[in-house]
């Protein structure tokens, strides 16, 4: 019973806020709730009424199955609209909702759905409520991602050999790691694969092109795959030909400050002390005004969520939340590189659960 | 100088409706505005004020690049922040921005921007006020369109003998037609590739799964490709093994409602009309029943757009829409189907411009 676990504990949190209820309509949020995976759905929380998953026609089937243990509620219309009416019937008068989540049009409608006399102070603002929850992951949760991020290792050490000695476009190689993905049993991946290769490594976020991987020069590769929802995340570079004392140089410092900052990760440590481990090693080789990114961030239902594991951040760690460790470095006009692995904390240290697939230097 | 045109057309409408200013951030809007195709960027449209694009400094060179003619200014953090900066600065008084797809939290940070002695009525919430210019495509859009349709039907085509006689899975055909789409150029599919065979064929929405195509039965391939931006949607339903005559009499009929409702589109007609000249047939043949979706939709630079094609909608068809013809018949427990096409609105009928692909019955 997981998900009556979760939803007591957002409660909880909730009433510590000085909530009397909750209105989740963020799809990622609505899923670590109550299991349901459809595109359209609202989760209501009220003290001392049995949370409703709100959905429509569509769904039926696919709601009672997957949030068993619920009840739940198929509408027409907007599902949050009503949640917003159930919760008003229930007497709720401080509904927390996420505003980050909730465009003005909607929240519009959610809040004419509030009888007059009680409308105003109804509904509290909260940035990423659910979302703040999610951060921690649970057993369950980081079982699967460590599937997630085993599966991505494997797909990748399988195409190892084809980035270093093919002769494919970026777009190719990237298709063909999303083939492997898929008939691993991967859903989707976690986001647009990025493939970038020669010159273009030196793009953080070059997406994969229809350059062929160069004859000679860096390419990184950062992808994922989505497998029973949850996005691993990890990022390799290799070098194809051979590499110049400084190209080395360079990949051995990022790969250096990669390393510290995963050694580095506790839970109680600050997300700013990890970013400040990476970025003090390539302070030292001259190479941080080229790290132009921040070290990581939260991962799980969703390939970006908290925490930020950015420079100066005072969040500190907490034991199952799982985050990644990116450091890069980018030449522009030369070359790039980046090297991220996706790590779990715990109270002394951390779990590497991308550790499947190399990261030391790799030739051909 | 297609983008300035239809920034153009953007403020005289918003000045058509009493604004002296527009903010717009939604991706498409921006792209359909500017060229630019970032994820993260801005236009502030201003009469009497060269329209100005906003970005970070990731996308510096992208930005310059894609919205040339247009004033780009790179910033630190959110776009839209300093895009109502600089509205302000300019003296705007009544400033449209789309609530549809605005977050509560992002418009609150925009409203603090303002000065609070302006504050009061500065923002003019509007529900998708470019995209609703966005419904009718100039002829630039149109070529794009075909474009992406030819890619989508050449690559059903170039896979039909697969779908047919194939051992493979719902998920390793989807792949099989999304690497062929990638091959052929395509940046990505319009959206998850619906496979649906046998009994799930009853399922409108049925994603690819691990099910093995029937030995005998429906499969329905719903299906769009992204070219240059812009999607492509069709769907074509075949048939595996030896048909009974009720399966081939439910198939003509889903085939003679979306024809029917091909036929009727001409620039004038409602969507609602349209609608029901799929309905009206399924009617006849007491179908109806199962049709539980609408007809269609506008398709472009997303792959759902407006108009909405459906029962009762009282908005007129104008030359330049581009909109899908989608009737399906869902029997549950037993098989179900889908025909679908893509038209752009002409004054005296359309062009189908998924014309490549068979959608006659196909068995094998």
């Amino acid at each position: 019973m997981r998900f009556a676990e979760r939803r007591k504990r957002a409660l909880a949190t909730a009433a510590f806020e000085g909530l009397d209820g909750l209105l989740v309509t963020h799809g990622a949020d609505v899923r670590w709730l109550s299991g349901f995976t459809g595109s359209s759905g609202a989760v209501a929380l009220r003290k001392g009424s049995p949370a409703v998953l709100f959905t429509d026609g569509r769904y039926t089937t696919q709601a009672k199955a997957e949030a068993a243990g619920m009840r739940v509620v198929i509408g027409k219309g907007s599902p949050g609209l009503l949640a917003t009416r159930w919760l008003t019937e229930r007497a709720a008068r401080k509904v927390g909702f996420d505003a980050a989540q909730t465009s003005v049009a909607e929240f519009e409608t959610f809040r004419k759905a509030v009888p007059a006399e009680v409308r105003r102070g109804f509904f509290v603002a909260k940035a990423e409520f659910v979302a703040k929850l999610r951060e921690v992951k649970d057993a369950d949760e980081i079982a699967k991602m460590r599937s997630a991020a085993a599966l991505g290792c494997k797909v990748f050490n399988e195409n190892l050999e084809a980035l270093l000695t093919g002769a494919e476009s970026e777009a190719e190689f990237a298709l063909r790691l999303e083939a492997a993905a898929k008939r691993g049993g991967a859903e989707a991946m976690s986001f647009d694969t990025i493939v970038a290769g020669g010159e273009r490594s030196a793009l953080p976020h070059g997406r994969a092109s229809a350059a062929k991987l160069p004859k000679r020069g860096f390419v990184t590769v950062d992808f994922g795959v989505v497998l029973d929802g949850y996005c691993s995340d990890m990022t390799r570079t290799v070098f194809r030909g051979k590499a110049s004392r400084r190209e080395r140089e360079v990949y051995d410092s990022v790969l250096e400050a990669q390393v510290a900052a995963v050694n580095a990760v506790r839970a109680g440590v600050t997300c700013g002390e990890i970013d400040e481990a990476a970025r003090s090693v390539l302070r030292k080789a001259k190479l941080d005004k080229w790290f132009t990114h921040s070290t990581g961030h939260g991962v799980g239902l969703e390939i970006h969520e908290g925490p930020r594991v950015a420079a100066h951040q005072k969040q500190q760690l907490v034991e199952g939340m799982v985050i990644t460790i990116e450091p890069g470095v980018y030449l522009p006009g030369e070359f790039g590189m980046r090297i991220e692995d996706t790590v779990v904390v715990n109270h002394d240290g951390c779990e590497v659960i991308t550790s499947g697939s190399p990261k030391v230097w790799t030739q051909r």
